[in-house]
């Protein structure tokens, strides 16, 4: 069996959720190409070092570039801040490499859009690029674009979505880099809003147009990391606090070009809401509701039944017929978080086997961004603004 | 339109309830009699007196003797305690006078099987006897019971039925009536382990035919009711305590005459259910399940549906097809509990309107009866116990 | 003890529940006052005699202006559509009778202005005027607004609410009152959309500042209700169809004068949800949610609790010290939709005894009147609306 | 780092489980030794070979006598059925290596009292035995122990206790080993009743000391695996159908020593329920609900709460301070059912890295099999039936 030797960019919470990923995929399912943990990238030689051990990688290093110029390297996977996705992506794709880059694709349209323009360039010359939007794979979620698609629940009427978590309700959790723009490119909008962006448009099949939105920072100011673990911050004087520079939570209304109408809401601060990415569609002909904290079970209410025996039900999305899930145990054995990144190595691989191109593409992640820049753009305004078109944009 | 007039014995939680029902159910559902609330009767003057008012009923009285061989009478609704029903009952269908009697229908099979025959006698001369399963009444349940009439799950294989309270878990909670064998015949055996069997029995259409029981009382002796009061008990000396005589927990497993397996459970000592009356059935093409706590939802199974698209739907029974429910409001706008008195009154007065007996009779009653006798031999032999029949104790 | 005669004028689905609860009231709650059910009102004389007799009122009447003059009636409840409201309002005040009306207050914030000035004005000669925002007496909601008054989930950051029914999906069913613009003033936003401006302003104790909206007329067209019940419509030629001229679905974000953020969302168009009135706080230190179709349930988060033990728990709202639960059954037991009616004529009959302002005042729907009109011009402009202040208004 | 190195014998539904968590324990945890999937055993050359392949062991065998004596395996990993448990356990103690075996623990009383014997001689040389009752690793089944053992729910008074799935409803479902005696040793009962004795008993701290049971077969005919193949059956003549000699379904009543009643269901015939393993405790503080086809979320209902606040909280049990969970995702992001295994070899290494008693000891499991034993005792005889101690048994 070929082998897919992947070197991974980044070794932290993603880092960690793709490697056990790359470990697991070709024991759960029968694939032609092998997975073959070659290399894990990071700045710091110590670190990334103990990364490689942990995480199980042949070997470590510490200088990206040089990672994807080796030639024992078929797939370069970039679990980093955003801000050097563009920078790592486009060495790779000129250097032959296949690609898998973590959400959001970019912290801006503009590099956003040279990425994608990039991943079509690579595409005729048989390079992949494949954007990381995990959910997707959610055994649930893919159901739930299975029943649209068969219009069982007929017109799209209504998008209800939501991603609520609370990690930074405590006004003295630290200045981490996830808050701070130049690194993160903004805070929940596209940490978590781009996964309910591109959540909603793949299950409904339906592209946001337009949008108006409000965002808010709650606080305004939190202390240092370095102050926060109870040093003093170098430099940093008498209050060792920083400006927090993205949004806490960001808020749009929404039109779809299919003629359903949504509200959208990302933030941070939903105490007692873990990881409450939420779903709910209304058609003519039945209503789907998903919650990422239940992730094995999907809600489908069919109005095709009769009255008086019409209910939301709960499917426990674990028989073998449902998505992915023949890989995996016995009906009603939960499956969990990082089974979606398995299901997306899974799906890379079998398209690169397959010579075929993989999704979300890049172009597909940089309408994502489209729609997060146009919520940026509307708060800002205070007005609807429309959603810039992909080709227009590459 | 014809008068039904009801005199009614008792005026505590269960006449507070009946009162609310007939002074509704000729508002809610046309009937052909209007029931007409006449007379209160309790044995203090005083007290009966306010109840009379507060109830709202025209007049009162202190000998229930007196009530139920007044011309003025047609019905008698008895709400006492359970050591007092054999004897209203026996006079008022010797009087002449319909007869709905709470549950449990007495506090033995003796005055139970003395109770169905007069009540079948008393039939022959077109008087009417129903007792007060209440639950039968809630639209859900109602609902159950038709879709298992209708095949839709199948040949049952399992009843699962509990009812979960907790209000005496305090041992400093006073030794109420409820708590004395004496007056209430049983504890939470024949107060709320009746309603289960008489509720499984009517969902599903079969009979217990034998149980293996246990019966626990965790709190064997408990203040006296004045001395929970605060005040010193007469003639109690120093203690101010008394035995607990009934059950505070009744568990058993059961066989019925379809084939079915069961579990039954009633307790006063579960923690957090305050009136967590649950049934759930599995039968060979479905499951039911009910739980009073959420009374306006019946969960339902069904296996004929795709295997990818089986799973418990909570169907919200506020539809107008849904039993009784044409008579209230709107889809989506929950009834409560004493809702299920209305409609026992309603399929009462429709009953006698129409010259018809109402369900459930005191021959029903009297097999519910046959069966708390047999949890309580078992619980007392360790053994197995066959239920007696009806018809040789009748 | 002293009466409190009733004059309702309309007899519909409001004035059915509003009979119910005038009926039960004295009967649960002991109250210095009585309500008599002396005259309903409706235009036509066979139709009004018929409800008068169903729901239970003494006499009736076709000239609700003879019936706000009469000597013998102390409140007029007015139950009819909301272009009438004005008029009987101002007329009632006038003649010294204390007012219930229905909600929205009016159809536009002109009537509902010089409705609240009037009742300013009645005020101060002792007569009481009341908006029907029933919502705000559901035990749960009650207990909300408790918890979050006690401080006990910090500071608000995030409204989240919902409205959402599904009765006009079907695009034949027909064009009723409820979806033309001269009768209903809006559609969806007036009718549901009304009620969680209340509920969400009145729990958090928070006004809405501002808005952006959309609007959706999914159906633009329907039968004639006459060519719907299969006769052909006078006058309507071939088509027999009429258009829709309110929203099926109003969406909006918003702020709230006391920092939070908030999405809103009233449509009939989600199938499946027939009475789903959501509501979701979130604070700095808790959560609460509250949901309709399970009205006796509260859910809260503590974000006080040990971290290890945090979790929304689901209370049932049915304990003897919650609000207004005391007067009903013993724990574990529903209440129903109507009960919320009945609470509300508790309250008011209160406040009328004891010589005070009942709540919410007209001066308060006369706000959410004013958030209504920002959310249709927002629509309009498709840009951010600020809402109106109540005292310029007034 | 040392070595555990690992000879699995079996390698069907348990086999691929416990090889997910062999491979994966050491990413996970960070652990004194490191597990070493050196060999797979299994009867069919063909088969162990691609199995090994699949599962990902280093190499394979047909001969489980070879693999136990092999010098370079520190542990067999027993994953057959029940018939060759003890065979296979005392071979592999007897030549010294730590032994970890699948439940239940054997088919007989008398098979489970040798292995536990030869457990704890081997004990006293250094060698380690631990029976396989994943579900403890269960993070929220940990923190329901941790919280009964912290006095929170006070003394318990009620376990309830289910394990519920529907496999084979379909009468024409093939007579694969689990329906048959002579290799499973029992059905519904050993398989998965075995599970929640093993479960109630460790969260409780309580044994029981007697029950009273009853069992029943449904469908007591099948058709042969080979038939249901479509096959027809070498020397089966015409049927092709064979007895099915297992209970289908196992019920019982208990007593546990703590002072606490019980109830019990195991069965395969509940139609839709997947693998519904629910306990619930009520005790005299609060009570614990726990669900397995909702394995990350606990419920708690603490009674020391003020009572208006009081309600049954869903925890999830997700958080970095629950049990096992610092090792995975941030708090929100479920685990699935491999991760009990994991959980399982994680503590199984670090015992013997300590040089301590894994539990649940063979000991242990011996007593789960008593319990058992007296089931079938007690349904047989129709009597209530005391537990034998394991003292005395070993």
């Amino acid at each position: 069996m070929g082998q897919l030797r992947v070197g991974m960019v980044g070794y932290a919470f993603m880092g960690a959720a793709h490697s056990q990923a790359w470990r697991t995929v070709n024991h759960a399912f029968d694939l032609p190409l092998s997975a073959r943990m070659s290399v894990v990238c990071g700045r710091d030689e110590d670190k990334v070092a103990a990364a490689a051990a942990t995480l199980g990688w042949e070997g470590h290093a510490t200088d990206w570039r040089a990672v994807v110029e080796r030639d024992d390297i078929d797939l370069v996977d970039i679990c980093t801040p955003g801000d050097t996705h563009r920078e790592i992506a486009l060495a790779a794709l000129a250097a032959g490499k296949h690609v898998l880059c973590e959400k959001p694709l970019a912290n801006s349209v503009a590099e956003a859009r040279e990425m994608a323009e990039a991943a079509a360039q690579a595409q005729t010359r048989g390079v992949r690029a494949m954007c990381a939007f995990n959910y997707r794979r959610v055994p649930a979620v893919a159901l739930m674009r299975q029943l649209v698609a068969d219009g069982r629940i007929g017109t799209i009427r209504h998008v209800r979505a939501v991603y609520l978590q609370d990690w930074i309700v405590d006004p003295e959790f630290p200045l981490v880099w996830r808050l701070r723009k130049d690194v993160a490119g903004s805070g929940a909008l596209g940490d978590i809003g781009a996964h309910i962006v591109d959540l909603t448009q793949y299950v409904t099949g339906q592209s946001i147009t337009g949008v108006s939105a409000l965002t808010e920072t709650f606080v305004k100011e939190r202390p240092l990391p370095t102050a926060a673990a109870g040093l003093s911050a170098e430099g940093n004087g008498s209050s060792g606090r920083g400006q927090v520079t993205v949004d806490d939570a960001a808020l749009f209304l929404a039109r779809l070009d299919g003629g359903a109408v949504a509200t959208y809401e990302a933030t941070r601060f939903a105490t007692g809401r873990k990881n409450g990415l939420r779903v709910e569609l209304n058609g003519s002909r039945g209503s789907l509701v998903f919650d990422f904290e239940r992730m094995n079970e999907l809600q489908f209410y069919d109005a095709a039944l009769p009255s008086a025996e019409q209910g939301f039900s709960r499917i426990l999305v674990t028989e073998p017929d449902h998505p992915y899930m023949a890989a995996w145990w016995p009906a009603g054995h939960p499956i969990g978080y990082e089974h979606t990144f398995t299901h997306e190595m899974r799906d890379l691989i079998a398209a690169i086997a397959a010579g075929q191109d993989p999704t979300p593409s890049f172009a597909d992640a940089l309408q994502v961004q489209l729609v997060l820049d146009a919520v940026e753009r509307s708060a800002a305004a205070s007005a609807w603004v429309d959603v810039e078109a992909v080709l227009a944009a590459v």
